[in-house]
């Protein structure tokens, strides 16, 4: 009998609880500030925005927090997710290294977004909320939210960034299915959208504007709330779930990785994948390399400044301390639309700083190449922005190659690609452009970082 | 700690052959008979158009069959797949029964059609097959088999059903994505297409004529075999992998269901989910209910007569014993593609008419109403022909409701709908009309059945 292709755990073995890294940080988050007073916010700040659930999670320094039960319920449609060796791949790579990789794209909205869409529906239902706005990249958050929403009977407003809304009409057709309303951002909707289609008519949308959409709607009325699909720090910790369960997996088989490796926009699937690793590395001097993977068209790791900057273009939200590229930049409409967001996380940047996680920047033709040889040898058809992951992890078994290294990769596969076959084809017909962000936009875009006295 | 949400079965749980109920029938299968002679045709004349090792499981007589370690290995990428407890569904409909679904949409190419695609293209290769022909409905067929032969290093030629063809592009760029060749049916590339074109350049094209290209197409070249996802005994021997898992599964949970529920179009993942209760049926004289579920715009099973027919519209293969609306029957364009077959697979056939199934048939918007209720509580969008199924197993459900029966049902949820959701929109926006398939067409169509000596 051959090892098992895929490690699973039951649904007795699904975590209880989410794991908190403020709890173990070495240094202190840098507090998020209120951009007028340049002060840290408190709960009370952020209460017209986000139920005190989510709020206080938000602040926690609870190393575990538990899971509540409802919510378990609905984890459990899809959770535990599999870990599974990439053995196929592994032959056409021709490499001594071992591949897996964390299969979140069975979910019903298809990725690891529901982790925390599903959270966050229930504590804004504990405390009666009835509506709820957001913003969306590529759809995979906003289809999250909407199965999320309409599980705990809460109204759902999506503000779709426009490229994605028009290269992926199926992605609000989900949103539908599940009783969300969706519409392309910039819309009329809004002060945010309008100015910036009074400015650019043709703008493609950008997650930042988006997100300025969703919270001007948010503050405007007194029934809703704001969710956020990724950056903040309850988003990180609720996709924690993806790495203790990792974690529980390698120790079934008696291994541990030597290399993490997950794609990053605003940073959640890589963080709630690779967080429980970065506490063996404070706590046990771990040695493994946890890469973040951005594209080169939006690099905010590899190319932003560590400073405080607003999470949204109109500068509506909170200033956070993040690696920036500048809230007014405006990324090339490459496919991986998840990815394309001028910050990161600031738990990301953080760990970024404190060189506990590593980052690099890829094309996304090589993305796409990558996702095509893993298609074709392990069957999933993956997200483009997972691809960036894909991609990675493809380099360093390579690299095993060259060095006849064994060692343990594990990426983190967030999503499927079913409904961004649109991208697919532009890859397969040779359609598709690759974009690096140029440098002196880097240091324009920067010059308008909002000033704050640190 | 409440009862699992999936009953869940390990690798090595997963069974090790398939089951053929041709060892168990209480009367003998009819015979496929050759048009020119209506004499039973033997494996000589199957030899163009299969792979010997198939050819066998198509007559065979045994029991069990084993599944080579080299399909097993493939199917551990999403085998065994999940039963689940639609609990959530269960309380919106208010109903005292237990459903359970069956969940083959993890599969890379999103349904059950794998679990044949890959032994398919297993036995062709062993044999030395360098490329294989096939048509496709709704695309669930096609994906599977670029998915299969992209594994085994095959080429692979599809004739995807016009309408499909136009109304899912992104399942044409899936079976690219996996190096197939997609075209639309009725095409020029055949004798048999363009002779549909002549009389119809705007034909839908069907499953019937896509066959017929297929055909041809195997038969002109000698290093081409032709591959049916579906109605072939050796494609319900595959399938029976669902419903082997469905009974261990049961048997975990010390469960035995009363009704199951599939739809069929060929009929292939009904009968490999129902197959191994049939057996208990016949050997241990369960009662079950046993329910097909066909749309009422093609109702094979409910309308057509019980005689030998063709495969496809061309007359091109052997005559099959099975209920058919006629060879020439031209079915309306509902959105569930895969189930526009005028015919019904021999053994599903011969059960009906053994009185060991049921069958029903229904219109596709009280379908897609199944289909928005279950994503609206357990969360997956299926497919159009799964909501077939969808919808009995509710009106089961209703029933029990009505009755206070505590019947446990299980229907087979036979492929996600990530490529459907153009007729979710359909639906969502009220532009989906019901199609009835008229008597006198069923009448006039079952005119030209071929003759045979019986």
């Amino acid at each position: 009998m051959r090892d098992a292709k895929k490690i699973l755990l039951t649904e007795k073995e699904m975590p209880g609880q989410w794991y908190n890294i403020q709890a173990d940080l070495p240094k202190p988050l840098p507090p998020a500030l209120h951009p007028g007073t340049g002060k840290p916010i408190g709960p009370d700040d952020l209460a017209p925005i986000f139920p005190m659930g989510l709020i206080q999670q938000e602040v926690s320094q609870e190393r575990f927090i538990d899971i509540p039960e409802e919510i378990q319920d609905i984890y459990r449609i899809w959770r535990p997710s599999p870990l599974v060796r990439a053995r196929n791949w592994e032959k056409a790579l021709d490499t001594p290294a071992k591949i897996y990789y964390k299969w979140e794209g069975t979910s019903p909205a298809g990725s690891h977004k529901v982790n925390t869409s599903v959270p966050q529906a229930y504590y804004n239902m504990k405390e009666g909320v009835k509506r709820i706005a957001t913003e969306t990249g590529a759809g995979q958050w906003g289809s999250a939210l909407a199965f999320a929403c309409n599980l705990f009977g809460i109204e759902c407003k999506v503000y779709m960034v426009k490229i994605s809304f028009n290269q992926k009409p199926y992605r609000r057709l989900l949103m539908e299915t599940w009783g969300a309303k969706c519409i392309p951002s910039p819309s009329t909707d809004t002060e945010a959208g309008r100015k910036v289609l009074a400015e650019n008519p043709d703008s493609p949308g950008s997650l930042g504007i988006a997100i300025s959409e969703a919270v001007e709607d948010t503050i405007k009325r007194d029934d809703t709330r704001y969710s956020l699909g990724s950056v903040l720090n309850h988003v990180m910790l609720h996709q924690t779930i993806i790495g203790l369960e990792v974690k529980k997996q390698f120790e079934k088989i008696g291994e541990y990785p030597d290399i993490l490796v997950g794609c990053v926009g605003g940073g959640s699937n890589f963080a709630g994948f690779s967080i429980p690793f970065v506490r063996d590395k404070i706590v046990d001097k771990k040695k493994t390399r946890i890469i973040a993977v951005e594209p080169l068209a939006c690099p905010s790791l590899t190319k932003g400044l560590y400073r405080y900057d607003f999470g949204d273009t109109s500068g509506l939200t909170p200033l956070l301390r993040m690696f920036t590229l500048g809230h007014n930049f405006m990324p090339a409409p490459i496919h991986a639309g998840g990815l394309r967001y001028h910050g990161m996380a600031p738990i990301i940047s953080h760990l970024y700083d404190l060189k506990l996680i590593e980052a690099v920047a890829v094309h996304q033709r090589p993305v796409f190449e990558a996702l095509i040889s893993f298609a074709r040898t392990e069957g999933h058809v993956l997200a483009p922005e997972t691809g960036h992951a894909v991609r990675t992890a493809m380099d360093e078994a390579l690299k095993c190659k060259q060095s006849g290294e064994k060692k343990v990769i594990v990426f983190n596969a967030s999503g499927h690609g079913h409904f961004d076959m649109g991208s697919y084809e532009r890859y397969l017909s040779n359609n598709l452009e690759d974009y690096e962000y140029p440098d002196e936009l880097v240091k324009e875009a920067q010059k308008h970082l909002p000033v704050v006295p640190e």
